[in-house]
């Protein structure tokens, strides 16, 4: 049972005290994706009823991003406000990891700043892509790779990559129903490709930060430059889709099991 | 239907042309272990299973180590006796890719001389263990690592096993079923403890190369090095353990999921 000594100032002006940010990881393979909807089991809906059974009321939350089923994430970060009762953070990452199943790891609780919003306060994220490109399918990393059977020329892929670093109108990565009446600028602060080795497999990295992308846009980007790896298009093919401004003139949008949301970062006065 | 024109020289001498040697990789969980046996499915049941249907044949095959129940490999090598009707090797590795499920990857199919055994052949085995350390569990590295929640003493793990490396009785380190009556004497090579990063994941990886081991060997070797590293032990025990030459006196079987056979080396020579 809470304490009910000083419940009035609390009730009454509806002011959080603070706020929680918790880290969390999880397999987007078993998942409707993050977003909370009703009848599916999606990562934030399980969330939600951890918490709710932890600190026995309703937790509305907030996510960095959006991810969609099949997509990872590695250091997704979700918010929710405090009403002062909750136990200190390390035990709330301990009764919440109990309660979430193995596909969802809750790496970290924090307390911030009152008000402070997963969503909104973001001041980057940063996605990762991995792709096995070669005959030989990816073993360890089937579950986390795009396997291209085409051996891919990465300094090609790098040399096209760059035209998209900046600030741009991202119209052709998006599907034209999500563009539809919203502002589809955005601005790409690091966009890298590299060969890369995990558990003794070998892969292609592409790791995206910016401050904030449309819906499945790292997908559409990483389907284009691997049309540009395979050899089917010229590197400087990329420029042209960017100006078209049609998502038409775009490769294929990428298979979502390759994508890991792998962190976003916030101006350090948020934190407590 | 196979060509009958000159079958009388291989038939009647029954030598071999030369052999083949199969690398493989396989995800453990799913199987039985690696050595065939009736009714399980086993890694070497479903390759020779593959092998026997592109190849119209029974075919039996040696492999390089017998993996245990929920051991991975990345670079097992399986050996069979050609009888010159094969396709090429490429042509091979794809036809039996497509017959071994996606837990089993074809990585390469060569030519070796003839005799050559996988087993006997072998001139070193290399193993590693993969651990993640501390309170938040693994993720993406759930499937192939072991999740000891204390924090290890990397430094003092690596002062302990100096003790293991050159050709020592390894009684202690297997089960004493397993070592009765027999030759229990290995030389390892190098058995080496980093910390290192998997698909944004920190683990402390065990490397141990040998020219054989003993049944459970490298898992008895991980689970003494845990209990230095989580400091339960000190570093001087594990030499008491080894002069012991009695399993009682060594630390826990870590578990099988944490261990990968990693590569098997052989003699140039070998190759056609």
């Amino acid at each position: 049972m809470r304490p009910t000594a000083t419940p009035s100032a609390v009730a009454d002006t509806h002011v959080a005290p603070h706020a929680f940010a918790v880290e969390i990881a999880y397999d987007g393979e078993p998942f409707s994706g993050f977003a909370r909807q009703p009848g599916r089991d999606t990562v934030q809906g399980r969330l939600e009823a951890a918490l709710a059974t932890v600190l026995r009321r309703d937790v509305v939350t907030t996510g960095a991003g959006r991810t969609d089923a099949g997509v990872h994430a590695l250091g997704q970060v979700v918010s929710f406000d405090a009403d002062g009762e909750e136990p200190p953070p390390a035990v709330l990452r301990r009764s919440l990891q109990a309660l979430t199943g193995r596909h969802v790891v809750i790496r970290d609780v924090r307390m911030a700043r009152a008000g402070f919003s997963a969503r909104f306060d973001a001041l980057a994220r940063e996605y990762r892509y991995r792709i096995v490109d070669g005959k030989v399918p990816p073993l360890f990393l089937a579950r986390f790779a795009w396997h291209v059977p085409t051996a891919l020329d990465v300094t090609r892929m790098c040399e096209a990559a760059s035209v998209l670093v900046g600030e741009h109108d991202f119209r052709s990565f998006t599907s034209a129903q999500s563009a539809q009446g919203k502002n589809t600028v955005r601005r790409i602060d690091a966009l890298e490709i590299v060969s890369e080795e995990h558990l003794g497999e070998t892969c292609v990295r592409i790791r995206v930060v910016g401050n904030a992308f449309l819906h499945s846009m790292v997908r559409v980007v990483v389907g284009s430059l691997v049309e540009i790896g395979a050899g089917r298009r010229k590197a400087s093919w990329l420029g042209e889709v960017l100006a078209a401004r049609d998502r038409a003139a775009a490769g294929p949008t990428a298979p979502a099991h390759g994508l890991t949301f792998h962190a976003v970062s916030y101006p350090d006065e948020v934190w407590l």
